[in-house]
């Protein structure tokens, strides 16, 4: 738990204390409901686990399907908006800013034979997904990538990459110690995440 | 009424049960309280009307003015942040997801001689609304159309369009039976809606 | 007061009365909110600060950080999923939509010596920021700018200019009198803030 609140002092420069996190951040709070909803959907209690997910909802403004896997550390800045569905595989040291949604493709198109089938993204461990970024899809986000603010996923990503843009490009790289190069003229992408 | 949590079912693959639906689907509170606010827009009682809608608001995170005309099994999916103005006219069987808009232009600018004027857009029959889509301004999107994640329409849409990005192009269609052929090179649009 | 109910009737042709702005308009609550959570922050009382400033998110859906600076008349309209950093510095007469951002620049790679630096956008007057849109990083944007639906700002922006897209291209000019003068072929962007 400490080494979680300590994550976000890290993570977020105007977190002022451990004790403030955990009063007042909506994702922390979203995420101790998920452990509660997800403990319910596991055991086939689909209705309850849906409930206490909307509840969450309805407390925080943060949307997690009761079925979605999450590893150590994510961190839901602001959280407004942000939705994860339900087959979405979260690694660790996750960060995912308000408004965010890792969601499916298309469902209103052909929902019946997308039941129980892995319809939602992967996201590898260290992750940054900004502001208003849209992953949809079973694609796989390799470590350490950033996918930028309000950009639109839509395919797989690399290791490293930096995405910017609809549909989403790779215009860097994230090397050692969290410095980015640009590939090219339109080098805009480190600010394109916060 | 069975019809329409039919229709979501079908449209929604992580719906277990119509139980659930009405118990926990926010879109669906979202449109019975319109219903509610609707009524006492068309007999005058603006207030009252626009009480009822934020007072949803408050509960479901989506924001429909009372005057917004809507047909039938409209499914709002999520919700979080959707925004329906005034003078929007939605079809039936339209799908929008979470913070989809249907706005006016520039009211800033020139408020005061657009009172009382088509501002919003109208939604004709099965269009499908991506999350964080931006539709604004009184143009017609027509029917079959999908706007895709994120993208900002403010023109007019063909049927069976599927538009994707800022501003928004047009880079496929949608056939019967549902299935997208796109237009060209850049062809990554049928997996821009979700 | 009546100044300010005056400038958001003139800014808002759905809005019906004054009595109907106070009583139900969010972002109305959430400026007033923030006066409050504003003077705790001054007196360095972070944690009250912060759960006051969290309880208007709750009520509002709208996050104001008790440190910004806001100017007279801000409006914020429909405001759900709007968040305002810590840094950022808001002149008069600004209207921002729902689920624009004014962030930081990728606090989770060095959050450490971001701490008390300027890391949030400076709005000038009259500054409109459409929905959705986010502006990144300690950028200015100037006086009477518009920021179009979903662009994403990270450089400083001229005067009277309109942005779009992703990274925000400069597309035309406000001139007086609010007209809009495009630059160029893709001259859509008179129609992008709403």
């Amino acid at each position: 738990m400490n080494d979680f609140l300590e994550s976000i002092m890290h993570r977020d420069p105007a977190a002022k204390s451990k004790i403030s996190i955990i009063l007042t951040y909506p994702g922390v709070k979203a995420v101790f409901f998920h452990r509660i909803a997800n403990f319910f959907s596991v055991a086939k209690l689909d209705l309850i686990a849906r409930i206490i997910s909307q509840f969450s909802r309805f407390m925080t403004g943060i949307e997690i399907h009761p079925g979605a896997k999450i590893g150590k550390n994510l961190f839901i800045d602001h959280g407004m908006g942000v939705v994860i569905g339900e087959t979405s595989d979260i690694g660790d040291n996750v960060t995912i800013y308000h408004m965010a949604t890792l969601g499916g493709i298309a469902p209103s198109i052909n929902s019946d034979n997308q039941r129980d089938v892995k319809r939602h993204p992967t996201l590898k461990d260290n992750v940054v997904v900004g502001s208003g970024a849209q992953i949809l899809g079973p694609v796989v986000i390799g470590k350490n990538a950033k996918v930028g603010a309000n950009a639109v996923v839509t395919k797989d990503v690399e290791e490293n990459a930096v995405m910017v843009g609809i549909p989403a490009k790779n215009v860097g790289q994230i090397n050692k110690g969290g410095k980015f190069t640009p590939y090219g003229i339109d080098s805009t992408g480190d600010a394109e995440d916060k």
